[in-house]
């Protein structure tokens, strides 16, 4: 049983982690923390996520919970998780982080608490998407420059940037193991009288519609035949889920900073 | 049994419907004609089919096998259908034409033959297509403005327009019945910080690749749910499948001028 | 602007009925009621519902929020709902109700309101699948037996029946345009030497993986060409989005009992 | 240029095969054979295959061309295939087997032939599907025992056998890298009251349907959120395409047996 504490204990994305842990049999609740001066400290952690009374009371003092737990997520902000990783280090407990945006000074003490205690840190904790990367290489490769690559994905109305990272990051992982340039090499849509599809190009197909949560497809198509690579994400569940599974994985890996490539023994 | 003449018999789909005669239990092949000088008239239309002997040899002459025959299937070139037109009204013999790209002078022609014999002429023969026409009119209807709209369509890599005229068919068919105008809402790509989605925009998606027949979704998607209207052709042999079907349909008709719709009963 | 009542307001669904008025531009909320002792009462609604403060306070007394209501939406339990139709009807306020498992006597109360006020009652409040039902019918029929017809659905792995009951209404709205019996036709999982496929056949597949809301898509495939026709619940903000519309609709009808297909135009 | 030879030049995959070598640019027809006695003996192979002519006429004695080639390929049937084995090792020219159903004795006489020249023999000779197996091992091993696995495969309604031998492997290579036995956790349907889902099951969903050629979808779902491998044969062009490139591929080995893993670098 992994101890577990939630860090931003009471945002959208602290709760489902909350639920999560909940929900996880070889998990338990170890701390709840928010910031000091949240409407939320000392309530019962459960009521916040809808789960039921959890036992656990919301608190603002992260070190003061430390010592009863054996591994921390944390999804807050650049600055207070730089913050966090230290007061791991000097607990020892080991840390999962999924915050995004750090500048080259907060990576920096991310890397020195690296080096007291394991940190694991991914800008998308989802095990499938991390697990995609990897077979997209792997398809890429074997199947060379004869099948045309096509990354179509779909997002909710309210997304405001096309393609999403995600699909970029796919659309790169391809064009790397072919070796070409996805700034030269994509496409982002077709109209008109385009002629016959360039054979180096990597075409996206960017759909908005309703409360898409994410979905991607790499669709690679030769003669007669098609391999799809898909993932859908259907709630954040998915990025909670991701990071209860690293923070099992965590605790019993040597101090040094990962990622969830290394998680999955996908180097 | 309805006896089917097929004209432009030895081109690809002239071949392919031999094959779609051949292949149902209603129809019977009672000519199959190729112009004047083509190297297989007097062979066996079956040889050319690939389906073995028919039994009917290519001939040149439609105006000599239209007596025995019910009905004619014509997917040639405008100036020839508009002879075979003239052919068929004097013979009294009903006739279906996928032909396409007819000058006005050439439709005054079909019009005319249709004063004397029934006429099905259709751009696309796939039933299944022209359903999904009248679907998605019902489908927006139904839905209105809370849904978005994206058309998903996918061909082959030497297709050299986008998006597939069908494909925007069926945008046409959504804006005209959410009183929309296609030309003002229409997108066909998206990149970059696109903002938040215009809920009057109608997305075209176009994914080109490989040696894929002709695949169209249609995605409405309001909250919570999505319904998706799709068809997918693997073969022409869908287009012949209906022409044998109109060929059919057509015989039991009143001189006049038909489509797909009329057969289908979705006027 | 329709002003909405909400019975049931602190359950799952009652939150998410919340959370739709509170979303919708053209809808407000009037009122929202929960069972006598409930300890909501006296709340903001908009607590509850997480949507932030909405200056609803939950109370324990239909009638008393009658009067500034245009619609009241019910999901709750059976004899509930038979009380507030009564008192609707008392106070000529248009009802949507979404509860289901009325006994005889209950559906006759109903009907009673129906008399003075009208009530709209279905017991899958999507406006996809209803529609999609009418679709179904549409296609069926101008397809007829040429095509086969499959039903794949799928949902989590907790639910315990199968297939779903939407599926199977969907086979028989099939069953019935093409004049077959479900009961004789339906196939339920293919193994083994199975010989080719009886063209009476209606096939279920069912899929049971994760944490899938409810997905439905039913197969039409003929010679060389297939329709699809899906439908995907991603939450049951979908449910709650229809009973919103209906509420919005039914406030211009007159008394009588109505359900989705109306509301729909799908008559 | 690789200088390719074919057996069975006259069957229906010798044609697609002609075709795929006359359309790839790194391949061009050495040698087109069928058994002696065949009636297209003597006659343009490209006028078999709908190439238009391509120079090189059909023979019936496989020696005669072996000194032009530098590779063969043989979709035929067993006896044929050990003969042609034998001249191949005779002349040193590497073969190429899609034939199946060897006995013993005649998989002696391919690995006697192996000793002399490569011979890459593959019962599915797609690279998509082969690289799917691998693929779908490592998804499995990445993903574990908290994913639902289910196998959704669609074939044409004239297919007698279910689930397809495609999906029973995809099956038993999930099984396998799960550490289950396939024979123990396979289900083949689901209907009536079946209760929540058995976590080791592995659940197949095997439609029969028109004309489809050949889909395969292995799903993986979790918490919030799926995993598809998926592949679609439009054509036996993609059996054809998978045995040119294996024909370039092998010319390039040294004496022994291969199969399609061995091509795509997936051992």
């Amino acid at each position: 049983m992994t101890r577990i504490v939630i860090t931003g204990a009471t945002g959208r994305m602290g709760r489902t982690l909350l639920q999560a842990v909940d929900g996880d049999g070889q998990a338990e609740l170890a701390g709840a923390v928010d910031r000091p001066g949240g409407e939320a400290v000392g309530r019962d952690a459960g009521e916040l996520a809808g789960t039921g009374p959890l036992g656990v009371a919301v608190g603002d003092d992260l070190a003061g919970v430390l010592p009863g737990g054996d591994a921390v997520i944390d999804f807050t902000l650049p600055e207070a998780t730089a913050v966090y990783a230290e007061q791991c280090a000097g607990a020892g407990v080991p840390l999962v982080v999924g915050t995004t945006g750090f500048d080259e000074a907060q990576q920096g003490r991310l890397n020195a608490a690296a080096e007291r205690v394991p940190v694991l840190v991914a800008p998308n904790m989802s095990i499938g998407v991390n697990l995609t990367f990897k077979v997209l290489d792997m398809v890429a490769r074997a199947l060379g420059d004869d099948y045309d690559v096509e990354v179509i994905e779909a997002h909710h109305r309210n997304k405001v940037d096309a393609p999403s990272g995600t699909a970029l990051r796919m659309g790169e992982v391809v064009a790397d193991a072919l070796g070409r340039d996805l700034a030269e090499d994509a496409i982002y849509g077709r109209q008109g009288r385009t002629g016959v599809r360039d054979q180096k190009t990597i075409g996206f197909e960017t759909i908005r519609a309703g409360d898409i949560v994410g979905e991607h497809t790499v669709l690679f198509a030769g003669a007669g035949e098609r391999v799809e690579i898909g993932h859908k994400a259907s709630s954040r569940m998915t990025f909670a889920s991701g990071a209860v599974r690293a923070a099992k994985w965590v605790t019993g890996q040597p101090p040094g900073r990962y990622d969830m490539q290394d998680l999955l023994g996908l180097r």
